[in-house]
């Protein structure tokens, strides 16, 4: 299959190089559409793609599905154009920067029975499988609280996307999302949700704590930030023990610690080739095949619900978009 | 100086223990009141104190100052006692299960003019004044979030009084507590209290979550339990980097890593004789000495302003206590 390609920057990088690794499938670079007609010029030299000057030149050329992997603020028109125009959409995470943004997108998606899917990548990633395969088993028993963090630091330079408004920055939106997602698939959707954090005179978050509260006692204590560097650990706590994913938890983690109370820890390593992308990428063309629009895995649902607790925090703190009008 | 021991237990022990490193003060154990006189005579016995029958019975005795380690709820009754009668009292924290009973007591150390202080013993420790130091030099710069647990796992019987509201039982109290005062501490008193946790039907917390909330973009996410075992870490996060206090943090940690962005993590290792009571101990003498009523370090007001956060806590989740009518 051919993969058309919005945003060739480096996440779209990793992406092309792994599709080598997709079982059951030939994929290839089809149509890549860049910031500038240099940029998507040289990503499609590398890639054996080719380059086109404007989204509409899609019409023509029409790729199987496309990969949209640009600033979080341009998801929405450019998802929108490829579902109303029948062309199977993967877009990087968050699907859109609201929840209006992310509801007019499954809209489209069933209005015009195309596939739509949030590129939550990591979630099909074997640490993951590995994480909900011992949490369905019950191996720590009943989950009792989740904590979860995601961070980096970020140069504080005015071109830098993660400290433009205009570019959806904040640590929510890029790295918070995460932990969310996290705490989401594994507890459902919170009764209650609290924020906190440090917002910047951008009205972006250098800092975000956000604790997700169960009426039945589960709690999920989730922080990002862009300006100090947390543990980018994962704890999953149970009645019977505890699961320690550890640095960086979203991707190849150093390891996993299984941990049942009065028995020695397991330590598990899961390995895959490149960067895991082929795990996603699989789910899409299951889905395709299937004539579905929306996988089972990362439902359309679930990026509403998602990007719905990501709102509510964002109007608890003050972080404000110019998209959001 | 002679101190009289109420609630000869496990923490009385280790207490007078330390007597022995206290500087510049020759300390003795003095009276001692156990929940049965056995208890007290075995206790006395062993430690060259004498056993009393009745709390009446410091009134002859008359030690220097009290320390009170029984359980929770048993503190108000006995500080105020030993208050009343011009005794000095060191309580083991909380110094009383509300803010109701925490306002009583300092009411009564005013009144008689008699010193009060909460045993909040680790912050006195080497690895708390390190801490502290390192935070007020801002070697870490500004704090821009803190996260803290404690937790063990408490054996689910009846007659453990971790499970009995008529022992002040549930995490937060017990433990909860200190991460509340790191926070309290280092941050001051929040501007929002969000909690969550699983309440039992006995209306005491197994699990709880607790995040401070301040108004600059600081926050602190804290968690306790006794029915499952978190890091006990705490991570003190700066604008400059992070300062981590390995488990147990409370006691005497295995380490503290200080890590500066951009520069290579820095290992300390505090270390000192006995439990490490001694230090406590000795701001007591020094505020005795000084005839003051209250510490500066652990004031009647920290004491107040902590237990009427665990009082909010317990609202928002629903722990009651029979001795909160």
């Amino acid at each position: 299959m051919k993969w058309g390609i919005i945003g060739p920057g480096n996440i779209a990088r990793e992406f092309v190089n792994d599709l080598q690794y997709v079982k059951d499938e030939k994929c290839e670079v089809g149509a890549v559409l860049g910031h500038t007609y240099a940029h998507a010029k040289e990503f499609a030299h590398q890639h054996a793609g080719f380059a086109i000057k404007d989204i509409n030149d899609l019409l023509t050329q029409r790729p199987d599905a496309v990969y949209i992997a640009t600033p979080h603020p341009l998801h929405y028109d450019q998802a929108l154009f490829c579902l109303e125009n029948k062309i199977p959409v993967l877009c990087e995470k968050p699907l859109a920067i609201n929840g209006k943004q992310v509801s007019g997108l499954i809209e489209a998606s069933r209005k015009h029975n195309t596939f739509l899917m949030e590129g939550l990548w990591t979630r099909f990633l074997p640490s993951f499988q590995f994480l909900f395969n011992a949490i369905q088993s019950k191996t720590i028993g009943e989950i009792l609280h989740v904590h979860a963090d995601m961070s980096f630091i970020a140069e504080k330079d005015k071109t830098n996307r993660f400290f433009n408004p205009e570019l959806g920055g904040g640590s929510l939106l890029d790295v918070g999302v995460y932990t969310i997602y996290l705490s989401y698939l594994l507890l459902g959707n919170p009764d209650k949700i609290f924020a906190c954090g440090k917002v910047n005179e951008s009205h972006i978050d250098e800092t975000c704590g956000v604790t997700l509260k169960y009426d039945d006692g589960k709690y999920a204590m989730l922080e990002s930030s862009i300006i100090t560097q947390t543990q980018n650990n994962a704890w999953i706590y149970g009645s019977k023990g505890t699961i320690r994913v550890k640095r960086p938890w979203t991707e190849h983690p150093e390891r996993i610690d299984v941990h049942i109370i009065n028995a020695p820890t397991q330590e598990h390593y899961p390995s895959w080739q490149g960067r895991g992308f082929q795990y996603e990428i699989e789910d899409v063309i299951k889905c395709l095949r299937n004539n579905k629009i929306e996988s089972r895995i990362i439902p359309h649902n679930a990026s509403l619900d998602v990007v719905k607790i990501m709102d509510d925090v964002r109007s608890q703190l003050g972080i404000v978009y110019p998209h959001d009008e």
